[in-house]
């Protein structure tokens, strides 16, 4: 059952983030370009949503937590399983970010808030539509909102 | 540039939908059940979340809209990039839709609202975390709401 998937990165992020920090995305603004393979087309109409997912590849990390373990090592958080936090650390190493859509020229769109550093390959983008949002209220443990505190400061 | 990206299922999805159909998730419910080689442990501390992010892998599509098309082919709607519509048939062949979390019994999941069909590959699970949903107001063009009608239903 365990079938390989191959894929392609469809887009690159340009922006000004070189390292691996966990926090302070707030004020990354980055560009997404679409590989030479595929037409500006690919964008066509993007402008009338303003939000996009998307869903890239932690291509720099080279750990895969296969369990479970305390968020960001801190011992007064529970262990959870890796499926229960978006550590990047994770099998097959995809990240999946909703962004506020900024502009477009071209094959190229400006995101907002986008948590992925320069050269990040993107394997997927899609408009977020509002049917698609969470039905029903969401919930999450105490520990996820102190996690978050600094995270698009 | 266009690097291979090599990925393998750490799921799969058992539920009584066989076919591709568009529209009428509402009433699906879908166990999600880790492979062999992942332990339960994956799942630590999940049930503390109330909705999961199901990211899985159109194994069934050999289309690949590398452009624009009318969504649904319906001439009524304006020609979209792929990347501004989540038709299935787009590049990579990746799905990801939020559900509503039901159920944990070990290596298995119970979830409501995932339009997967039986046998899906599934590529990773996320929790939904409050500070991940959309910054500000969302907004799409109306065919979208038009598309989404009797999606739910």
């Amino acid at each position: 059952m365990m079938k390989s998937i191959i894929l392609s990165p469809i887009a690159y992020v340009g922006n000004a983030r070189k390292g691996m920090d966990d926090d302070f995305w707030g004020e990354v603004n980055s560009e997404i370009t679409l590989v030479d393979d595929l037409p500006e087309a690919c964008f066509g109409g993007i402008e009338a949503f303003s939000h996009l997912e998307i869903i890239y590849y932690f291509d720099k990390s080279d750990k895969e937590l296969k369990g479970a373990a305390h968020p960001r090592e801190n011992k007064n958080w529970p262990k959870m399983g890796i499926f229960a936090q978006r550590k990047k650390d994770r099998p097959n190493h995809i990240g999946a970010t909703i962004v506020e859509l900024l502009s477009r020229k071209g094959k190229t769109i400006t995101v907002k808030n986008l948590d992925a550093i320069d050269g990040t390959p993107v394997l997927d983008i899609k408009p977020v539509v509002k049917e698609f949002l969470p039905l029903g209220k969401v919930t999450q443990p105490a520990w996820v909102s102190e996690l978050m505190k600094d995270y698009w400061k």
